[in-house]
């Protein structure tokens, strides 16, 4: 970096589309917090919120439509957009030289299009022949870092995971939903027959299917072949695509619960090797981006009141499965809108930056 | 029961142990709701609640403390009360002759006292050599009725379970700290810095580790050797016994939420035959005690806001393993102070009751 700063070269301009968004909000206050390695950074959004004023660095900008024009001169863009209008718009900045970061799920099974998690696999991000790198999903990501680095030592062979998924995965509404609904059932004492919630929060479930306080929901995003859900699908093909183990067995039921920010998950994972709980504990207590933080005996384990707001993946309850010596159990938590989305897209356009010199 | 109410043989007295606890109150309802098998109820507890009157079965009734001689003339007795408790008075009424249907932990794993799900181990009830009979713990009975049904039928070989454990599973106690946390977040924008909810909450976590409001935490029970809790042990070590395969791999994590009552749990089970969902959900269609709840499209899957207050276990998101033949992913939600609790005591000593005729 410091090479960067003195040698004077022109530092990389940036676009940020959707800067307006939970995601885009997190990303200001990421680039405002990181080594600051670019030049101009260019706030974007629909044109709803064209001229829009937004603090990053420090400095008030104002956010410019969704254009062709507007990538002119930007060489990293960092996108996080419904995947219809990634879809649309990510080429059309990647025709104009731009490398894209893209934070939705429009390009994340493309097999030419890298999927990076840059503590797990970096080099992947060199090969981008449509000058798009895709950002995996919440779920998957507050969850691989730590698996990056078991898998490393001992080989992964199958997965089963159990989610417990903030509300904010489904954005400001997410979370605008559950405070609402929170207020209802306040000073109340809901939640002790059929329905006395559903019938307390009424219309008024926002992006849920059903309400999520006093609850826990089954069910995130939509219906995919023989009964799964589309999230549940997404953790399966982007855990095997960064790993790079397209035939790995991986089992999934994604569950949204009445948190803001942090999603937790449970792993039992069996590996090639047998291993061990000390094993296990030093690699990830040494592992980039994993915080071990495990003394049950002395209260310590993550939760997501201690996670929200911080970068790296917590790990906690490790143990070896009781009937197989190839097997651990461990519960994780990730900040869903910083190493779970935003984070990891500035960590990539990053990398790319530091490609150019 | 027919026979039984015509020919004038006397009906059976029926002691509640624990008549003013979480569960207790609950046993009271239900024994209010079910069909009236019994001549008189006792109420029990322990002295300090002595002297309150209590209503079953529409009848204003006061409560007894615990004692010997309150034992005198009963024929069954269902317990809940805590474990210590339990160790010293079942065997105290046993000794009298009264049959014990006991819900704490003190019994369970005895191999000379049954653990019965009347509806998957009938059977187990009738060898009972010193008169206690140990009714399981709520998380394993919020899943073992469904897993019971299917493994009749392909042959279990193997589990893997995550929980979303309610409150009450911690008692009144449990409830009361929920409700004053919500209180405490509600109208708030906590949730989303390190440590906001723990500073909001205070001393007030009640009988949890951490706040369960806008949290979940990984940890129910006490600890284990190899980092387990006790409630992990429990299900482990419960559904074995029911199901009459000691050698079952059971890998579990519990993991508490904040929901007021209604245990969840993601289960992964692999079988000795090759499943089909077709298959799977007739069985589970068809089960005694089993709700099949599953068309996603339609919204349709079970939530605790939904179950709280009903009998069944409740079973969606029925899935064939993507990348195993043999396994089923099911997510199934239970009333824990019912099916978890009292309803299986009392279908338990309903059971017993019937053996006398």
């Amino acid at each position: 970096m410091s090479r960067l700063l003195t040698t004077g070269i022109r530092r990389p301009t940036l676009a940020v589309v959707g800067a307006t968004g939970a995601v885009g909000t997190v990303m200001l206050q990421i680039l405002s917090q990181r080594a600051d390695i670019w030049g101009e950074i260019r706030l974007v959004a629909s044109p709803r919120s064209a001229g829009r004023k937004l603090t990053v660095r420090g400095q008030e900008t104002e956010v410019s439509a969704l254009s062709e024009e507007v990538f002119d001169g930007v060489d990293i863009a960092m996108f996080d957009v419904p995947d219809e209008v990634a879809a649309k718009w990510a080429p059309v900045a990647a025709a104009r030289g731009v490398v894209v970061v893209d934070n939705s799920g429009a390009f994340r099974m493309e097999p030419d299009v890298p999927l990076v998690v840059p503590e797990v696999n970096p080099h992947a991000v060199r090969s981008r022949p449509r000058g798009i790198v895709a950002n995996p999903n919440c779920t998957t990501l507050s969850m691989i870092v730590a698996l990056g680095a078991l898998h490393s030592a001992y080989g992964l062979r199958e997965l089963v995971v159990s989610s417990y998924q903030a509300v904010s995965g489904a954005g400001r509404a997410g979370v605008e939903t559950l405070r609402q609904q929170i207020s209802l059932v306040a000073g109340t004492e809901l939640g002790t027959s059929p329905g006395d919630v559903r019938r307390a929060v009424g219309d008024n479930t926002g992006p849920f299917p059903e309400p999520v306080a006093l609850n826990v929901v089954p069910w995130a995003g939509s219906p995919r072949a023989d009964g799964w859900s589309s999230e549940e699908m997404k953790v399966r093909d982007e855990s095997r695509k960064i790993l790079g183990l397209p035939k790995l067995p991986v089992a999934v039921t994604c569950v949204r619960v009445p948190v803001v920010t942090t999603h937790s998950l449970t792993v039992h994972a069996r590996f090639q090797d047998t291993v061990t709980v000390g094993g296990a504990r030093e690699i990830l207590a040494t592992a980039p981006g994993v915080v071990l933080f495990d003394n049950p005996e002395a209260g310590e384990y993550p939760t997501p009141a201690d996670v929200v707001g911080t970068d790296p993946t917590w790990v906690g309850r490790v143990r070896r499965a009781l009937d197989d010596p190839t097997a651990l159990e461990l519960f994780v938590c990730g900040d869903n809108l910083r190493k779970g989305a935003a984070l990891n897209v500035a960590q990539i356009a990053e990398l790319v930056a530091a490609e150019r010199h």
